[in-house]
């Protein structure tokens, strides 16, 4: 399992809107045979996540594709590491610069989690995020949700490890609390439709026995890399994390 | 019942921290004799609520009160018609401007409820907001803690129109949602606690049945008066509403 970076730059020079990821993706799924890409829609989770984000402090514009199964590493790393132009509905979009690293597996996030698990966490949602309850689009990141979905994508992409245990997630669900958070909603418009979410960043501490605060962290540490919340396929929830400084609470 | 907002200065052009509110509030006690501020601090509820705000587009800090009982009228309103001059700790804080208004009565908020109630409203949280939720601060605004916050100011401050059935209030939390919103958390620091909560904005839609619909109108149209959430009287959630353009759904 692979993640590309790929430093994009329009012909002018101007940052692409961070809902071209669906271009992008619509492109890269030219890449390989099409009856793999109609395998890829069918299936309910998908094995890839990716976003476009333009970074301000380096003024680079930055699209992140996570690989998240061995027969799409095969199929599209090739391709993605050959590519010096990206042709998007006419405007050829020139690839400046790209970094390649391995998504790592279950014991190098578990053994990442043990290392930051004590530590408060921020979580940086750098394109439009949200989640759906009960039918409807949730547009605030509430801890039951947050945790729901990194669990998910847990499961899905580590399935030798699986993280089912209800005490465990009750547990886990008691102990974690948003604490701050600089939050705004935003629309991600693809097509016709256009699905409220929120971009910005939260910080979450953990108040947990030391093997749930170590699950944590990995889950944590999972998520630059499968997203949070729906439609991380198509450029929503890419997410980015930091830990900081030591929980006062364990000083 | 009567809303003073005073135009402030500090001797050195500075504006002053939110927070200062607390001491304005100290002062503005010591305006009435001791045994009436005492009666003051031994009620619930506070028949008076206050903020502190700098406005960045007029570059001046306003000092809002809101006296909110015929006593509280008669003690404090004409002390402070009367202040050129706040002494805070030794600080000298002239007064360079003074406006009064009458706090609508509930059938003027009824009234301006109904003229506004087919809109969308947007709620700006000026100062530190934040609500008490099963002994937790609780830091995201969610519709039933607004809804309940005021609720619980329309009943203490509209006794003779009490709105208190178990089933309009359920339909009215059935069909208010925040829609768009742009917070962060901040700290209210007073003596040695630091209270979470959080500033910015919200936009409410409301998809009521008439007559609710008006009634949700006349709630909001209180909250400049009566700030939202805990602690307004010493400082914490001051409010602002604007109305908005239509309702999509009612176009």
């Amino acid at each position: 399992m692979t993640q590309h970076q790929l430093v994009l730059h329009t012909p002018d020079g101007r940052p692409m809107p961070a809902v071209w990821a669906y271009r992008l993706y619509a492109w890269l799924l030219t890449r390989m045979p099409r009856e793999e890409g109609d395998w890829l829609h069918q299936t309910g989770e998908h094995p890839i996540s990716q976003f476009l984000f333009y970074d301000k402090d380096t003024q680079q514009m930055v699209w992140t594709v996570n690989l998240l199964c061995t027969e799409l590493e095969t199929r599209l790393s090739p391709p993605l590491l050959e590519t010096n132009t990206i042709d998007l509905h006419g405007c050829p979009i020139s690839v400046e610069r790209q970094t390649i690293r391995k998504v790592p597996g279950p014991e190098a996030l578990i053994f990442q989690g043990r290392e930051q698990c004590r530590k408060r966490v921020e979580i940086r949602f750098l394109t439009p995020t949200a989640f759906k309850q009960a039918g409807r689009y949730a547009i605030f990141p509430q801890e039951r949700l947050l945790l729901q979905s990194l669990l998910g994508r847990w499961n899905y992409l580590c399935p030798d490890y699986p993280l089912t245990d209800e005490d465990a997630i009750s547990a886990l669900l008691e102990g974690i609390h948003i604490v701050d958070y600089a939050l705004r909603t935003t629309r991600y418009r693809m097509k016709d439709t256009a699905i409220p979410g929120f971009c910005g960043k939260i910080q979450v501490e953990a108040k947990l026995p030391l093997p749930l605060l170590e699950l944590w962290g990995a889950l944590v540490c999972l998520a630059p890399y499968g997203g949070i919340g729906i439609k991380t396929t198509l450029g929503m929830g890419g997410t980015q994390i930091s830990f900081q400084r030591e929980n006062p609470a364990s000083l």
